[in-house]
């Protein structure tokens, strides 16, 4: 039986969202594995103690230490070394647990995690990915999102490679489509680095590691022309905080909109009640909990990263992910393949 | 009385749109400038036949050729010596003519403004921004957005002073705020050439050249921290074109729920018909040919850059920027700031 340990910590609702999220996906599925929930006993405990877990899969760690979205991610895993964080890696690097799930400071669980477990054979650089809705069925991974600012060529060509994997194995998509973020379509655009990872992921694509549809530009990322956006941490980091900020500023823009309606009487209450419901209905797509968080791919173990502000369902489904990607042995899949010269 | 060459064959509506804009600026402005209208005759004096340019202080010029959007633009400029790009601005480079301004192949007006007007004293790299809509009041300025893809610090720097005194001077606003695109706010986040151009930026507020905030984020973009957003072209071009593409993604969002709200008898028409014309209002931000396009800073002349889809309405209010940067002498002030040690 899988063991996941679970950061009762992290994140900006932990430890209740954490401890309600890990109790429904034990529950739900029928303890169907083992988790280990870590974290500060006078903080959890008390808030565990309004569920009956006597029949779930569950075991409490105390780690006196807790590593905040203050923390400086390079230095807490030193500085932290009795946090949750730190133990609860250290636990699946000494296999007694297979992965390791928080919703805290990603900066700092990225740091730990390569830190603690290492990379996995044959990766260079250790990277993270994030959805993003587009027209149509499915979504776009972005990659990378900020685990990597400066980045060489190969280490772009394996990012894809890796998240190539992960949606083949883990998600089920057989022929994930690869696009190269520049700022024009035709080969030979771009920088030095653009030019060269184009070459190298026509390369990847004729051994069949990856299929490649060549450059894309920004405004292809909402079509989704490509299923993986390869592009450094700087431009994903900007493209995915700036797409959070979409909701909040339409949401911003509607309240205007209406509020002018309705005090013109153009607008009755119920149908500003309508526009309403229809408006946040059509965010939907926007929804990206369902998958509660993303693998920090690479590394020699399955770590999860969530988003801080992480619901109950987001931390239930990151268990999942974990779940998952045991299963489907994606780790092996992309030793094998980013083994191969 | 100042001239100002107008590119009849640039943009997708050209050379009907352009005609018909301006005319347009030269009857709303009471002919307060001459206007060269630049293009292939055969197709440019049908359309001017149509209206009465009499009393207009309007001229005709023919350029045999056209730079069309599938020109490669580092060699358009000498394939293409009789277009009405190349031919437009050598009338500005002979001082007959004070401004060109089109809504062509823009890598191409780049290449060539470059190549034939040269750049101002003190610029390293001339440069070229986008608006964005943003919570409040103002727009925010991103910068650069394709025109450099590879930035050193020192030419990020002069990205912000270019564009600081284009708003101070040229659109009156005091005290515009930059802000260092970066995947955190945390001064020492980033490449190296963020870290250091974060230095050069500190350097250039403490010398009065500019107001700068720090590092800013993506989501802080539409929530309008920043006036004047500095990134490199690849993040910048990226973010523009992905913003673009926002209108037409909501736009489908927006129809597939109305669709069905319509065919489950949620919606009746009647509401159906008003919410959709409240949807459009709100898109008014979003709105940015009341600016028409944005200089080319940096070149030693005055060179304005127009959308591919500009309207009637763009190329008179391209017009009316390229009036704008003359009266308010902004190349002079750029000569001089950026010449200073």
């Amino acid at each position: 039986m899988l063991t996941i340990v679970v950061d009762a910590m992290g994140g900006d609702h932990a430890p209740a969202c954490v401890i309600e999220g890990t109790v429904q996906a034990l529950q739900e599925s029928g303890n169907r594995f083992k988790i280990i929930l870590i974290g500060q006993s006078e903080k959890v405990e008390p808030l565990l103690a309004k569920y009956d877990t006597s029949m779930l899969n569950l075991k409490f760690l105390h780690a006196p230490e807790v590593v905040t979205m203050n923390d400086i991610p390079a230095t807490a895993v030193k500085t932290k070394q009795q946090s949750s964080l730190v133990q609860g890696l250290l636990l699946c690097k000494a296999k007694e647990a297979d992965a390791y799930v928080s919703a805290g400071n990603t900066g700092a669980q990225m740091a730990a995690s390569l830190f603690v477990l290492g990379r996995l054979p044959g990766v260079l650089r250790p990277t993270i990915y994030a959805y993003f809705p587009r027209i149509g069925e499915g979504l776009t991974n972005i990659v990378d999102v900020g685990a990597n600012v400066d980045c060489k060529p190969e280490n772009l060509v394996q990012f894809a490679e890796m998240v190539t994997i992960y949606q083949r194995y883990g998600a089920g998509i057989e022929k994930p489509i690869t696009g190269l973020l520049n700022i024009g379509e035709e080969e030979g655009k771009g920088s030095e680095v653009l030019k060269q990872t184009y070459r190298l992921l026509k390369e990847a694509d004729s051994k069949g590691k990856i299929t490649f549809i060549g450059n894309i530009e920004g405004h292809d990322i909402l079509k989704g022309r490509a299923t993986i956006v390869v592009c450094d941490g700087l431009v994903g980091n900007t493209i995915l905080k700036f797409g959070e900020s979409i909701p909040e500023f339409l949401g911003t823009l509607f309240s205007q909109s209406l509020e002018k309606l309705l005090s013109s009487g153009q607008f009755t209450p119920e149908i500003a009640a309508l526009t309403t419901s229809m408006f946040k209905g059509m965010f939907e797509p926007f929804d990206v909990e369902k998958f509660g968080g993303v693998p920090f791919l690479g590394v020699d173990g399955i770590s999860i990263v969530g988003h801080g502000r992480s619901s109950s369902r987001a931390i239930k489904n990151m268990i999942y992910m974990a779940e998952h990607m045991l299963e489907r042995r994606v780790n092996e899949h992309i030793a094998e393949v980013l083994s191969e010269k």
